[in-house]
């Protein structure tokens, strides 16, 4: 059992910021400050801030982190450059956690996938991802982080639109007389928030460092 | 139990040939009329002839078959235009089926593609096919016949080649809350034997006429 | 685009109640009369009434649809033998649908499921259900729907308990040389209440007669 | 490229000894030395024995290994645990590799499925495996090799018989969210012989010691 965390949410009104509470309350934490369109509240100060807002919040955020020495565990998409700097920079005086997936399995897919490559570097490589048809972009974010792992050759990714699919991803290795694939499929939301809740409980214990979520589940 | 077929074959040295004669076999049908590059040889007149050479040995086939009055099941694939309005033409007076799959699960998945379509006309639609990394074109030819039911709508098709897999194929239907698929994997040649023996104990029934594979599965 | 529908609701604020009325409002459809624990309330007569609350709340719901001659559509599960009974007694005089599953694709899977049968009689079958860790029951309501097509066999069926997966169906068929599934993946419980809107859609047509989900989606 | 191996095969004329045969020739390995039914053969004293046989032939393996001071991979199924302990003692004086399934896909699941527990101690395990209709046995060898992972808990493990499948396993971790799995399909008895050649170009560089295939794969 992990000890009680006083905890702030930026953006706790957002679908994922709802999640992080509900996680966070299920586990015994206690929600002390929060941030969201309808203004701040604080009770006492808390020992880690989640952002799960979007990237124009940063600067506020950023400012609360650092005046008040804060660890940082970031989850909102599409920052800049510009930020991501920013973060590096204020990561020598705080410890701050910031990934585009919080998923837990994603991260062990993507471990496993390097391994399985290491052993199998002949076979052949197929990605293939499913969402929902209103995603636009293919291939998706994490099939990219995927495809990223294979540097040393051009790897084809298949993308399907299905439905309301929240997020499917398969690698597979083919070899003669034999398929070695590992897959991934998101069932809800949740899943993200439990990665934060990981995140909140690894980041507490750390004086200062840019920690990424895979840091997070296999050590830094 | 079926009937005793005397049967003959064409090509029967070759890997199709051979499974169809083991097949045969086993379901105590009785080898009467052989032909392949090593010569010909015929005990009694058989009441079928399966072709599964080439298309350059068709012309010989053809004229075996009309001469002697004998049904014929061609599992030539790569036929040109011509052999097949010859075929149309000679099944007039003897009866003949002809199809580029033998497998009974393929049937059965076109069928039942054809039946959710119907049923399903609003959701989003995925084909998918996996075959070893030595098949150069994309996508399979049974990944095509899937994609032509679906006539009144654009299907993305994704073609996965990988280490030696014979040959797998997925249908994917995507509502609002739910997936429905169809799959089949071929795990090995004998399938297509098995189809053509169907196709043997449908023929022989036959007076005359032009038959798929579809016919001979779902009656004509 | 069908006409508008002036509907009801019984347990419009339990979980599948929401969607309901949710998929309803998207599809311009009236809610003109609810009822739940917190009361009735009606703004005028609906020309449909949906249950999706509990057995205890059958008797009243009967109540009403024959005093106002009101089609009825019955959601709730677990309903007792003299409640069945009763349903048929009522639809002599007015048209009812009762299912304990709208997904619209398990219909068709169970459809697909019987075609796939009849056609490979001799195939090994195996039923697998997958469903979240809190599910005591094995195997699942819809298992059996699919195990009863089987009838003259004896069918062996899996039953898996993952995390929080929603609902995962896979009937598979094998022969020699192949493997034909059929797999339906529930993703969210919207699709139940747009099962119940295709069942309005319908029975607001029809004079009187007791109707399942597969009268619905595959006439009558 | 590896160096050429002059190599001898028991039982070369078995369906796994002649496989073993084709993929030592594609890799320029030498077949000096074989034996089965119909006697034995040498041409030159080889740098390795792979046996491929049965259990009754393995006293005079040993014998011809020993005598000779040769490497020995073993690859017979079915050994009695006075054999394994003779190769326990033996490996004192030559290199020796033993295992039942030589498939490195195998190997690689094994290993990836260990990482994954390690990771995710709390989410749900499922094993499922399906094999053809004519293997009596459940669950399957390798399955109970993946239960073995697992020591600390209770696993359930679904045995699937359909058709001719040469041999699928799949383990499934569920979390509240998501859930992850690493499959293995097998699409032919080369495979085995590809994990055979690994080992024998693993065990040519050894002085003695037994080593099991996993050994072979993640270095000892």
């Amino acid at each position: 059992m992990s000890e009680k965390i006083k905890y702030g949410v930026v953006g706790y009104k957002g679908r994922l910021g709802g999640e992080v509470v509900n996680v966070f309350l299920e586990n015994n934490h206690e929600l002390v400050y929060k941030f969201d369109v309808d203004g701040e509240s604080q009770r006492e100060k808390p020992s880690v801030i989640i952002d799960c807002s979007l990237p124009d919040v940063f600067g506020k955020t950023i400012k609360t982190v650092i005046e008040n020495n804060i660890p940082l565990i970031l989850a909102t998409t599409g920052l800049s450059k510009e930020q991501l700097t920013k973060l590096k920079e204020i990561s020598t005086v705080i410890p701050v956690v910031q990934s585009y997936n919080y998923s837990i399995g994603i991260q062990i897919l993507l471990k496993l996938t390097q391994i399985a490559h290491e052993k199998l570097p002949d076979w052949d490589i197929e990605i293939e991802e499913t969402h929902h048809r209103f995603k636009k972009d293919k291939p998706s974010g994490t099939a990219k982080m995927i495809e990223n792992i294979f540097k040393d050759k051009q790897v084809n990714v298949s993308s399907l639109r299905l439905g309301n699919v929240p997020g499917d991803h398969i690698v597979s290795f083919g070899g003669l007389g034999e398929v070695l694939s590992i897959k991934h499929v998101a069932t809800s939301r949740r899943t993200f928030a439990e990665g934060i809740l990981k995140s909140a409980e690894f980041i507490v214990k750390k004086k200062n460092g840019l920690f990424s979520f895979t840091d997070v589940i296999f050590g830094d």
